[in-house]
């Protein structure tokens, strides 16, 4: 149960911090975090609970990156299930108490435009792209961001890469995931965060909720596949 | 008496440095570093000093630290009086020295107005928050992140996970709550810093200083306690 | 071949990522991540493909250090050729599929004036200096900055430096560089990603490109030069 | 002579990186990287050179680190004439290549009006204070900053603490330093680096140099003094 229990923690962390991060701080004028910052916090939920639970579950808190573990060889399928159950349920908690601290602010009254993009901090394409980005364009930097972070993922815990630095290179490469794309679909590469900003952001936002879903998994497997059939080195560390 | 001393320099260091970059750097027209760069420097200031002492006190600089630690089962209790002591001098020792710096100012005049959020870097809600958020919003928030850090302490020291990242992830941690959390109450989850601020701001941030004594150590106590109870393999690596 | 083909997925990423936030994230007002953010950008990627492949090609990902590391000689000079083709084949997918999202923008019509600086992340001197620097001072910037890179990354994979952390510091390393340099050249010091831009770019940007492969081939040879004669400890770790 | 090498390129580094940043990139309008990115790009220069080239010299890159060091007892005092030495010339190498680049741009007319804060990013107090700090101000914060710097510095290099993180932590320091007090003196820490910029700013700066060498000394040597007298663990590591 304890890989369960820190899917659900370390998923909740992820949404807490990345997307509280965007609620609370980035559009704030001329002292907000921005962008940037909301990359970093992004970023560094996965770095810091990867030494904090990583050891225990992994550390996936993402169900495209369990599909892609398990494409690469590296996790068991049966445990997708359960594993995608905590982290998505860990994601809607974590949206839960992001609504009630956004519903008790007394200055910038609480309201959640779902007409426009970036809804309580949810992902978009289309009319509800931060920046005007098209279907195709939001499918293509998600499946593609979301298979190089897989190929990073498995290249990082790979046993001949350096030992202890797994988990800040995979937080890093969410933080540098977010500074490409947020504009394009306000980051997703993961659909358990995009099912519980979707979920509280409601109207137009459920209809596209498929998109987070598929493009972030199928560019895992694919990242998956890439780095166990064209990248991995043979036991014996050769590279033919 | 030389883990107290540590305990002393560190927490003068994490408000000289925060608290610090807060008040001369944030707010510059065009340059400053706003929020995130306050974020960054608080972060920093707990990674230098946990490579810096950590191995001398175990890093503390923080009482709510202190008591989860205790709840997890990973200090003793009798140390915790003088190590909650030790802080708060080292606190105030560094409020009085930032005092000093911004008394010698010529262009922007001296002047705490403690009727105003974020004066002198100090910690509020209410009228004292930076963006308006409510009693409630900022106890919760100090609660749930105040655990979380404690738990991602509690993961990040364990003996599973990887050795030497300790001290990176727990000041990388800090700095992503205060990205998170700036706009709520300029972040405390750390009654030390809280306090040294309130004594200089005075006014009507005394008053509201309880709150970030009560609610980041019953959130570093509860964040122990999960850490102990749900997520903490057993001693041979077992997830059940 | 996995060694071409981790070149190849790496320079990818190198382009996909740092000019990708550059075109998408760098100039949004008010909540755009500068050329800080694309700096961190460039580093970062750097930084995950180190951990992710650089255990299969030494990861490269740049003409300019390959040239370097023969010079210092850490590399065999025979693979030169194909680690280079492998480099710029990679930087042209990126742009390739850069071009792709950034033509499926409905709000941003989609135009690359190549009259004017930066167009398509492209590199440039003279009237293509994102802030008027001479071609001469972006010789100086390229050559220089490269010698310092290859100078950091021959020591920094020293077998007497601390394990671990070269990816980390090469990374960082490349990050440094735009910081300093993205107002001389927009940044290159690496051949393949000036190539892959000039393309897509074409016009004023192709006269120009011979500097973005003379200047950092030659101060990666110098760089990998003054390691090698000035630095390099004897093989029992004497400075003398 | 490799260690009096390494101290050139290391201090040539910091210089050039920390403030050519400041200088071609900090404060252009909407893009610019701000003075978190100048406190960014000095933590990396040390960074980088301390995994560079730290195992051949040590990586001071800074005459006020050699100081300290020595009263901590961790460097002989007779090597500090020529590390100091070493260091001032690879500052003044580094600030005219700097000289050369500014010189060659054509849109902002090369002019160092030396009767203005942070010409050629060099240091002042006062009426050359970025913003209006006096000299008990500069030399309180420079002073503070520089002994905490080499409690940082010693206790990260100590035997107790975590192996090959040495580095990071002590460049990182650097940044926290930059973030606090850059407003205050442009950041100093350093006499080489205030030497160098001093000599090409000129005028006004030159009378100003003095507190730019007593005050990191002079806080250099009460820092390593601290270190060693009220915190270093015992040879058994008891911390009593």
């Amino acid at each position: 149960m304890r890989n369960y229990l820190a899917e659900f923690f370390g998923t909740f962390w992820l949404v807490f911090g990345g997307c509280g991060s965007a609620l609370f701080a980035a559009g704030i004028p001329g002292l907000g975090i921005g962008y940037a910052g909301v990359a970093l916090a992004f970023g560094l939920t996965v770095v810091t609970m990867a030494y904090g639970v990583g050891h225990i579950s992994g550390g996936h808190f993402n169900p495209a990156v369990s599909f892609g573990l398990v494409a690469a060889g590296r996790f068991p399928a049966r445990q997708l299930i359960p594993y995608i159950i905590s982290q998505v349920l860990g994601a809607v908690a974590a949206a839960a108490v992001l609504y009630l601290i956004v519903s008790n602010n007394t200055t910038t009254p609480f309201a959640i435009d779902n007409t426009k993009a970036g809804a309580f901090a949810a992902n978009g394409y289309g009319d509800l792209s931060p920046h005007g980005y098209t279907l195709i364009a939001a499918f293509v930097a998600e499946f593609v961001l979301t298979a190089f972070f897989l190929i990073v993922i498995c290249g990082a815990s790979d046993k001949f890469s350096s030992k202890g630095f797994t988990g800040l290179a995979i937080g890093l490469c969410l933080t540098l995931i977010h500074l490409i794309s947020i504009p394009i679909t306000n980051t997703s590469v993961n659909p358990a965060r995009s099912t519980s900003q979707a979920l509280f952001a409601g109207g137009a936002y459920l209809p596209q909720l498929w998109l987070f879903w598929v493009a972030p998994i199928a560019g895992g497997i694919v990242g998956g596949l890439i780095y166990k059939y064209l990248l991995e080195l043979s036991p014996d560390g050769q590279a033919n």
